[in-house]
């Protein structure tokens, strides 16, 4: 007889609606339409006491952790491992209304919904905003404090790009930052980790269908490269006389697909995304490139593989250009795999509620990519419109949200069975 | 017998070196080793007045147009149509000892070698040193004036990059720049000119060759081109979803040697040297790029060929990636040939003299360009190490400079006798 109950459970999309867009004016410029609710800011504090009215009205108790998140608990009444659902707040610069904060509102949403209904879970179901997940301070400052993976030395010299350190950022709002040290969990305490998100990409939008169901976060690495030649005159020096470093970038750029098809997957991605030519005269051969290389991928084999290939290219082209080559890793983040478990879940409940879904790797970092290193974790995506995000043309179609809303409700409550 | 004499003369090449070093005092910085001597700067002008002084001290009466360009004349006691000889001693900021001023060095060893040697020329041969070659104020405001390319407009609104007007900075020093239009010469009344200047670029060099005779003046136009896709994020956008500005500039860029091969000539330059990528970012799929095409040869026709096919290839690509492309033209600039008569001359007097010479192009714009349009002309190339110049870097061996030197007097004997 439950089952037949829970099954017809749906999301009241009004309450998604209202709480997404009252959320919205805090720290909106009527200037540029942009959300400015970077972590720990003034308007992001509004925003966490927002949040803390709403999951009080709701009728739960806000809680706050060291580390500044903050969460609610809808209680079983048992100790099992609970299921933690959730996203973030914050946001970057001249953001839109629904990247990390969809993923919040949809968690209360299915909170209160399971409350109203009076549904009793078979584990606590915590609801929980993380803090900086956009790395104002470096790092996803409130998904690693959870994880454990904060250490005295960190919170201590954490800066922002103005120089401004976390510790005096917290201090300022009477806090201490040493005590997300505390935030930590037991993973042991943890059975899951569900997060909704926005896909910020544009395959969902492509492919038109509601949501997407993520099985792995692609991991990646991030080089700066400098390939440096010889500045030279545009018009004296002959062509088979230069060493270009310019086109040695061009070169390189252009093998980029063939580099991608012989070592890479199809969830590949490599992005030169910023490029500096010294001394950059229209009238001068560049002397000196030095560009960003960005390289993602799933497993962890493919972008050792991909690495070795694009290493080998870079020497080639530079040996053949009489070109210097050098090369620093600015940035590495492993992949994560999704839970199968959940994954099945997911893929059933999509089912059951007649969802078109899509499985799909997240390209984009997530706190679930923190979480997924201690405890298992699921995301569900919901379309971006022209894959576009972090900005104000961020947008997504109110159907689309109720749909992913649902699809998180119905695997709340299979887990929690 | 008169043969004989004049065969055996020689420049004296201390006298050179002296004058060099002298005038590379005037606008020097200790602390960069650079010389900051730019057109109707007080260095500049300082310049002048020791070219006055060493014209004078040669026994010469040192001349000055409206365009404040530094002359003397050897008279030959008829009015046949002069052959002029000259450069410029005006200096790019930061420069080398050699550029320009070289030939006005040489030039005045000349005149005074011939002078010294009783030798009455069969036509006037005049020293030059033009006013702001390397474009303080946009053009090359001496020789441009002499060729009567100057008009009123142009004289009361050249600015310099910090908005100075040129009018302003001659009447500084107490002229009036509207009296530059009173420098126009008759092209009837000059045969030809002569320059000798550094090659500043590397085929000399490369080639162990002490002089290079000049039979083409590049020309040359500058494109600012703009590509625009569409910015997305690096990890959530799959390649094949991507509209990749740079990746459209590295295909173009890779193209150019083929477009070079299939359409241009031995002598034609194709350059990248500056690129903007937009937003600019290591984790961005770049939605912008902006870029410079500086391309060059020493016919019209291989100019406009290269050109069609240039647009062609842009718009291939922009159609192929789904960019959007436009591009202005920001500089054009028409190739001018050599006096054949002059070059005869040239490699005539460089096989009397054993001198191993290269028949070359020049790909840098010189008076000779400008005079070119009007009178017939003629260079002498000197190496230049490593084919450095706009630098203190900028270098040519004291033999090579002799070697240039005796061909330009011999060329000077061999078109006044």
């Amino acid at each position: 007889m439950s089952v037949d109950v829970t099954a017809d459970l749906r999301v009241k999309l009004d309450r998604i609606k209202t709480d997404i867009l009252e959320l919205a004016e805090l720290g909106r410029d009527p200037a540029d339409k942009g959300i400015y609710r970077m972590a720990f800011t003034d308007a992001d504090m509004q925003g966490k006491q927002w949040l803390k009215d709403r999951i009080e009205d709701a009728g739960f108790e806000p809680l706050q952790d060291g580390a500044l998140n903050v969460s609610a608990v809808l209680e079983s009444g048992n100790d099992r491992p609970r299921i933690l659902v959730g996203s973030h707040i914050d946001t970057v610069p001249c953001a839109g209304a629904l990247d990390g904060t969809l993923g919040v509102v949809v968690g209360l949403e299915c909170l209160r919904c399971l409350k109203e209904n009076g549904i009793v879970p078979q584990r606590d179901v915590e609801l929980i905003a993380f803090s900086d997940e956009e790395g104002r301070f470096g790092g996803m400052f409130g998904s690693q404090s959870v994880a454990g993976q904060m250490n005295p030395g960190a919170v201590a010299t954490m800066k922002d790009l103005n120089g401004i350190l976390l510790s005096d950022e917290l201090k300022r709002h009477g806090y201490d930052a040493r005590e997300a040290l505390d935030a930590a969990r037991d993973p042991e305490s943890i059975a899951g980790y569900l997060e909704l998100h926005i896909e910020q990409g544009p395959v969902l939008d492509h492919v038109q269908k509601p949501v997407g169901i993520v099985d792995e976060i692609t991991g990646l690495f991030t080089w700066a490269v400098r390939l440096r030649g010889e500045a030279n005159h545009a018009g004296t020096t002959p062509m088979e006389l230069r060493n270009d470093a310019f086109m040695g970038l061009a070169e390189f750029a252009n093998e980029l697909p063939r580099i991608l098809e012989e070592n890479g997957s199809d969830r590949s991605r490599a992005t030169i995304g910023k490029a500096q030519i010294m001394p950059g005269a229209a009238n001068t051969v560049p002397g000196l490139v030095e560009f960003s290389l960005d390289v993602r991928d799933t497993s962890d084999e493919t972008l050792d593989e991909l690495a070795a290939a694009l290493r080998k290219a870079l020497s080639a082209i530079a040996r053949r250009r009489n070109l210097m080559f050098d090369f620093e890793q600015m940035s590495y983040l492993q992949p994560v795999k999704c839970s199968e478990l959940i994954v099945n879940q997911l893929t059933q409940q999509a089912k059951h509620l007649g969802l078109a879904y899509q499985t799909m790797p997240s390209g984009a970092a997530h706190d679930a990519q923190i979480m997924g290193r201690i405890v298992p974790v699921g995301m569900v995506f919901v379309p971006s419109k022209n894959g576009q995000s972090h900005s104000p043309a961020e947008w997504t179609a109110w159907s689309d949200i109720e749909a992913g809303a649902n699809l998180l409700l119905h695997a709340i409550m299979s887990m929690t069975r």
